[in-house]
């Protein structure tokens, strides 16, 4: 008997009533759902998981709410490669293509088999001070180094593969999958990297240095970073979601995660119908 | 008998022996001169001035630094004409334009009334929140609205004379003086704007919407930016140096100040000589 | 008794249809019409006008066409300053703000005196080549010199002023007029500027050299730029329509053109309604 | 008994001298040589080979010249996997790394058999017109669909893998190599992507859509793109070198060349280093 975890946004009551409609549609086909503790309450169904640990032996995820709410599951799902259907309960996503109404249509699909997954590379960065491990985590999108709004502009000596590279003066830097890159790092002027490209973006936040280009690199890359610069308010931030303070010689390493995570396709649109429709690109 | 002002980067050892030899030099010439408190103290000058307070009744101030001590009494200044001859203690400013060895040749020429200023255009800024002014402020270089590391993209809505103009969802937006628009904005991806042509360059931070470009407009523009974002870390910083948070429906209004500031001019080099100097623009 | 003038852009039947109809509803206001040769003919209208000279005596100018057909007709209309009413045949346009479903309406107010015009800045052009004068034109959107596609990188070795600049290592260089920084200095990078700001944007197309940015110039600056590439395919283009090739060693100077055109200003829309329609500019 | 290939920068003497001198060298070592015929001529050499047409059975091929010269010795060395030497006879190549005062050390190196190469993509162009193959070619750096001076804007109909992707308006495009992404693409506004990384990139040239980005693709895309503009001067360049006009409805297919060319690595220079030397990259 297989087993679904679901994974609602918070605070939608449109949700709530989505995830009653999958979890008794599931039921008939005789799949168990795992839905996370606070919407099991508030539906009233009696197996629930906690939405920060969902367990590795879920056969399949499902994912109502947007991009952020897959990209939250995502960190922590970093290590199994269970196949995640996301769902959008708004317009539509980059991560979440399934829109609402195409809901079952998907569902009877992914019962079936019949579907495609896509891996998408994932990001590990780690934070050490004086030589000890302070942070530790995984993302599907970016990881950032940025200061706050007060703070001066900060130097950020780079490192790739044990040599040196650059040391940039800038608000901060990206670290993006080719995921990520039509997110935060598009903003501030980076490429559009096709999803299935295993390749990390290295983007600086409005650089002080005019020949600063955003850089492209293997995803075997090993990227350290060191912060030179004391006394400012730094902070990493992983996936615009999480982040910690940095100190003036913390040293943060980038570098891809032990796995991928398994997104189900949409079978109705292609990345480049993706672009298009969220980015207007291309048009007019 | 005519009084020069003396304003002295901190914490420089040699800025003192320099400030003394300078008070020396314009005694002999009959010039009497206030030295900033503090420096007056360390090297026993009888006749000091507070630093961010400088009598509007001086004929010429002295700023002995960098770019940015000239910034932070050009804020103060924004009322008077009085002329400023910046002296750079490091390399080249874009501000302090004369050289550390140049110091006594310049000051020949200032005292001999054979010299010419650049006159630069300033911008106040004012924050309103509930009906009431909470802030103001006076700069030479920009007013940044900016998010904070771990805040979410902030929404700005933007009024120009009056008009709606745009909802910026971006990092932050930058208002810039043509004298700024060698600073922070030239990283922000703006265009380099001749010091001399009253414009306002606003230019948004990492902004999500792809069809966004900065814009130049004329100094007479009244501009309203409305922080359409609540529960967010934002602040305004001026001329990178001071700052205070903004909460969400603060209103932000920029405009030209009612006066301009009188750079003295260096003898010796243009404009775009500094850009190539300063910036190595146009080199390979 | 008034004279309006009016040019019409060829090959569009419906453009013949309009012309008609504007004739005859001026001849009952009591106006006379000049029309440009080849439509007269068509519609069999007695007073007609050579299109690339229209004599300076006429009270008004109506352009039937796109910004096309108004670029045309302000080039040769650089000396003079008599009013222009644009009409758009197909959307909308930077310059003919005025929609065709609007003409009469437009016409009412513009022969009651009942509207404003806009100021626009003009550009002069020549070209010296072994210091005879070989060309001249005046433009109102941008002068570009630019190289062919088999051509190599070309040197342009520019001066301001009569001070040397930089020697733009690029595709080409673009010299804009603030109305023409909505055409193609946007496309290649360039900022958007206030159409009343008088300012000169130079903006180098692809340069080689990765500092080199935008610059907005005081209208009163007086731009010399060598071809310093022999035996290449390079040609200088004005507003896009007209062009001569150009040799090595060619002088090209660009200056402010002695008179200013006088676009007669749409009441419904604002110059950023345009923005935000035309370059879909500030949306998601 | 081994032969290597030589192949001479045309019209430069010193390269003569040093063409002299590794063949006497290689020579001494036992290693035959054959040297492009017009160099051969000049120096008196007996074995000689045509410089478009280097038989695929020599064992080592060495360029003498700059990344100019090397980019043409590829294009038709796209078949076979030799290893190349580029040496500079100028400053510092990104594809010719061994300086001219390296020469005889680095080919102590690869006579010895230590040196390692560096994989790097070839990309193949075909030119279809009605239905015909028109023109077919092997590029290192770039293939360039281009208008030409006086040319308008034209549109660009571009699909991948079968599938619609946008259609362009912009002076044109460039599909580029991670190799040429240091050249045009970079001029362009392109990321700088790491030579091993085996994508294409795809970037318009000056696009008049201001949501236009680069896109990083796999390098198992395949691109087609249809020239939608008639009677316009439009040309496809190879490599910036060679070239041949186009026509409307013109169809160019792009996709990776059947093999990679094997560059020899110089030992002394990681290619971060290259990019901070060549392009100043992240210097201030």
């Amino acid at each position: 008997m297989k087993t679904f975890g679901i994974i609602t946004k918070k605070n939608k009551p449109e949700a709530l009533d989505l995830t009653r409609a999958i979890v008794a549609w599931l039921d008939k086909k005789g799949i168990r759902t795992l839905v996370d503790r606070e919407v099991a309450e508030s539906i009233g169904h009696p197996h629930f998981v906690e939405r920060e640990n969902m367990p590795p032996n879920v056969d399949l995820i499902i994912v109502l709410g947007g991009d952020g709410t897959l990209l939250s599951v995502a960190r922590q799902k970093s290590i199994a490669s269970t196949p995640i259907l996301g769902i959008n309960l708004g317009g539509l996503g980059f991560l979440t293509e399934t829109l609402k109404e195409e809901t079952f249509q998907a569902l009877e699909k992914v019962v079936g088999g019949d579907f495609e997954t896509d891996k998408r590379l994932m990001l590990k960065a780690t934070v050490c001070r004086g030589g000890k491990l302070v942070g530790e985590s995984t993302v599907l999108n970016d990881v950032v180094i940025n200061k706050g709004a007060l703070a001066r502009i900060i130097d950020l000596e780079t490192h790739i593969d044990g040599g040196y590279l650059a040391t940039f003066k800038a608000d901060g830097l990206i670290l993006s999958t080719p995921t990520g890159s039509t997110a935060y790092s598009l903003a501030a002027g980076g490429p559009i990297v096709y999803p299935s490209l295993d390749s990390i973006i290295m983007n600086p936040i409005c650089p002080h240095t005019l020949t600063n280009r955003p850089l492209v690199l293997p995803d075997s890359s090993e990227i350290r970073i060191i912060l030179k610069s004391a006394n400012q308010d730094v902070h990493i931030t992983l996936d615009g979601q999480e982040g910690m303070p940095l100190n003036g010689e913390d040293i943060v390493e980038v570098r891809k995660a032990g796995s991928h995570i398994h997104l189900i396709k949409s079978s109705s649109k292609t990345y480049f119908e993706l672009l298009r429709t969220k980015l207007r690109w291309g048009e007019r």
